[in-house]
């Protein structure tokens, strides 16, 4: 069986992502289940589409990601699946959310609307769609219904990006539990010999964080391949307060 | 072999959540677990009857729900397992907490005290009886013990009622991390052409929460059947103020 | 297959606690893969062995476990693993974090540094070691490969301990989730008879919280073995503002 993940804005109070976890088991008795995050914030669907990005690659080809963070539930929205070129599937609304990820997978190869009722959950609620369809969906998924029995192909799934740098102009798009500040600067495209600039402040580049002393900052190519401001034993978010949406820039040292 | 699930007050900074699953891995490998929360306010037995009653239905019949929440653990509480009318198990302590998520499978068929230590875990703590009691207990029932051979059978279990509305007055009983309010009107006992009365506000009904603008309050059936007062994009608990026990109101429209 | 459980600072705001189960189910499908707590402090070293000594021992034996708080990673510290005597193995940087789980199971009985990169993701990141380098060690150990086969033996692994009682004088070495003070009293080595001294404040001891009235000190000796001040239904850290490192004593009653 495929794996799945579920990446939400669920959070862990309620008993939501236990509910969509039910509703898979419920089909696919022992599936491997594997949670992304639950702590997108609410409704956010561009962090939510970052974080998934950042997440998928790592999973072995054929899995199958569920990704809700859904505000249109119960409107027009489509749902949806696409089949990415390496082989994964990820299940969502058509807002943008899933699209991100599919690119770091190669590509989204082939996409349907998940509008056929069997493949989901008897009566499905109008607000609980993680539970009564996609859910369900991925646990078809997982136990080999082929994607193209879930719906009709579409060929106009709903695009959304990151904020791309404009030549040596980038921001943060994420701050991580540490307070590390992820750029949106791909570390592939990086030049040699550079320096980051934050503010008023120069900081220099390195391999690794050992490379400064302790409560300095220091620009590193993090575990997602993205040019992030850290400091070294400490939070580069409470240093220099930078958030989501502050500028950075790289110079040549 | 049956899927288990837990619901706690443990929180997730500590390991007694992962001490429990050690104690049923240590019986029953590779058993499925499946977290519901483990966010019950601290020892708030009605929060967790609450959201277990929430969570059992979408999981499939058999499934065995060990719920922890347990001021008295040590003292004289007893220690029980309930057989529902739709084939699950819950696992527990003897104060009320399983009643209402076994009345919404089908109600109690069977109920033991577990008094047979053959099934717990060697030299149990007086502290610490979900990872001691229940889990193992929880661990044998998923690889196939028989209730009847955990204890004996008991016919008093400890009762716990939600607050239930008087006529057309009810309550919340239950805030989101939406900030949706959770009232105890159930949807399939609401009239034709309502409207709900909450403090000064009146909140239309409808199907779905794009029925209103983007911030605007609407009355839907939430995903547990129950009728919740929502923002569209935005938190009715941030709103409007209410809080678990805040009065509301159902009247013609 | 062994389970594998994880422990780390990460949160579970980001995906990194994601990011290495997906690592380990690329090379270990289906896995078993449990969290002991993603919320230790970030790059707290001693709480994290304190939280990962308080949850081994009741895993089935050979249980893999993982353990993620890593200051230094990139930095010239090595990644090692240990088998202890009763079959388990610890996975994690060699800066203390893993020695006293070792202990608690039976003590090391064989060390390796984790030096040949056939048993790591490809490209490890310099600073997501947990994910590039321990999550697949961890995955291959599960899949049946011998400790030996990772890398060199070693002798000379980092130690790290627990501050211990001086005499009748001892410290709260963790506060729970419920405000409990876990000291530094074993429970085995209590004498009969004494009563504990918190600041100005004397607790009565006994074998379990009913003993005293709600909202009471008491000094019970808890899940993990150690002796632990509580309130009754309440929390003994918000009573008595104690936290890591204040004093208690016992002393005779």
């Amino acid at each position: 069986m495929r794996p799945i993940t579920l990446l939400t804005d669920f959070g862990l109070s309620d008993t939501y992502v236990g509910q969509v976890k039910g509703s898979i088991l419920a089909i696919a008795p022992g599936a491997t289940i594997v949670d992304l995050t639950h702590a997108v914030p609410p409704q956010d669907v561009l962090a939510g589409a970052f974080l998934l990005w950042s997440a998928v690659e790592v999973f072995p080809p054929g899995t199958v990601h569920v990704a809700v963070v859904d505000p249109g539930v119960g409107s027009l929205r489509r749902a949806i699946a696409l089949a990415t070129a390496r082989g994964d599937t990820l299940v969502g609304p058509d807002n943008g959310l899933l699209v991100l990820a599919a690119e770091r997978l190669g590509g989204v190869h082939r996409a349907v609307e998940l509008s056929r009722s069997r493949f989901w959950r008897a009566t499905p609620s109008a607000t609980f769609h993680g539970r009564d369809i996609f859910g369900p969906v991925a646990a078809h998924l997982s136990a080999g219904v082929p994607l193209d029995e879930l719906g009709p192909p579409i060929d106009d799934v709903f695009r959304l990006a990151l904020p791309a740098p404009v030549g040596a102009r980038g921001e943060v798009i994420h701050v991580d539990v540490y307070g590390n500040l992820v750029t949106n600067f791909a570390g592939v495209d990086l030049p040699r010999g550079f320096q980051v600039v934050l503010g008023d402040r120069t900081v220099p580049a390195a391999a690794y964080y050992a490379a400064v002393k302790p409560g300095e900052l220091v620009a590193v190519v993090g575990s997602s391949g993205l040019l992030e401001v850290s400091v070294r034993d400490g939070s580069a978010a409470e240093l220099t307060g930078a958030r989501r949406g502050t500028p950075v820039s790289i110079e040549a040292r």
